[in-house]
């Protein structure tokens, strides 16, 4: 196979940096195609040995090409996969993400808080795409994810779980909003720009965090990570 | 005077951006010099009515060299000043903080969840650079700040208050961290890639973030947005 730089419709994706190339090849080995490794990285051999009967190899001028002009050493070439989401588990649901690097920092923080499943509803940021691999800095291959044309497709597949759009004007505070007794909920979070269209008002319990008047919004990570916290509070 | 491009010494810096510049203007009239419109923005007018007796100006070229190729249609030029933290209310302290992004995003969460005093303890990144102000959304303009050479100094003026470190393995978890009863009180938050240094762990009450084995920490904007949040629960 010839690897070429990442492309969406690639069948295969990179792991760019020593950090989330030993996340990914500690959570999902059956998935590493071979590991790449600068000469000038010190600690070749501890990545040899993590890496156990994974192919690890030296190549310059590849981790160049694949990494444009960042400090990368460590590379970890991957086949894409889909998976479903688990049942009985609590959910995160972006709707629209359009920031590779957001998204990326919300799968981190949703590892961090126990939150191991994530549907994401299209048109969406590139989840396999290397940015969003870094930005959650290998988390994502400890997570199911799992793609929707639309959040009825969604809710058609999840159904009879408890939902919490995030909106600007919900109803209930998050502090006072009723948390779930069980993990069949959902927490639902919009685009970055518009949030979530207004018909999620209609659906389950629409949150909002306090704020004060002098911010239009928090960003969607930070709300994100609030909206986390929050409910693995108990 | 002859505007050049930031530079951390100059007296001047820029708010990139027509929302920015609109809370520059209502925040803090009496700092600005002049605003800059583009003459592709529609909406000059609109500008000129909030900026009152400000000074608007076209210059496309002018623009086009402050704000590098983003597309920016509106400048705000204002001189750069000093203040000083109010002792009687809520404080963040960021150590050492070295992103201007992740500065900008903790000054635009603070203002949202009513933190308007923010200490610094340098080396950290440049408060007026415009990109941190840019992170802000013009925030920026709606708090306190102030540097100090040294966490000592800012204990030494701002004495008696409630002290909370965040840390890894801080001895209190978040949610169960005793909450102050007034606003004498000051949430410190660490480098965003070494964290508090260990010392902190002697001051006050150190509060970690639950979280799971499969992240090292989270993100120091979400740490800190969860930790603001939390202690203006109630």
């Amino acid at each position: 196979m010839e690897i070429k730089k990442y492309k969406k419709e690639a069948e295969y994706s990179y792991t760019l940096g020593a950090f989330p190339t030993l996340e990914l090849v500690e959570a999902m080995p059956e998935r590493v195609v071979e590991v790449l490794v600068h000469s000038s990285f010190p600690e070749k051999e501890l990545v040899e040995q993590k890496c156990g009967s994974i192919h690890v190899r030296q190549d310059n001028k590849l981790i160049e090409k694949l990494s444009d002009k960042e400090n990368v050493y460590v590379v970890g070439i991957f086949e894409k996969y889909t998976c479903e989401l688990k049942k009985d588990t609590r959910h995160i649901v972006l709707v629209n993400p359009s920031n590779m690097g957001n998204l990326g920092t919300i799968i981190r923080t949703a590892c961090g808080f126990g939150y191991y499943d994530l549907a994401i509803i299209e048109p969406a940021a590139d989840i396999f795409n290397p940015k969003t691999v870094r930005a959650s800095m290998g988390s994502l291959f400890r997570i199911r994810h799992e793609l929707f044309g639309s959040f009825d497709e969604y809710m058609s597949k999840y159904k009879d779980r408890a939902l919490y759009p995030f909106m600007l004007d919900g109803s209930c505070s998050l502090a006072e909003a009723p948390k779930p007794e069980n993990d069949y909920f959902s927490l639902i979070f919009g685009n970055e720009a518009t949030g979530l269209p207004k018909e999620f008002s209609g659906y389950g319990c629409p949150v909002r965090i306090e704020q004060t008047e002098f911010v239009d919004s928090l960003n969607l990570t930070i709300a994100a990570g609030i909206g986390m916290y929050e409910f693995s509070r108990s």
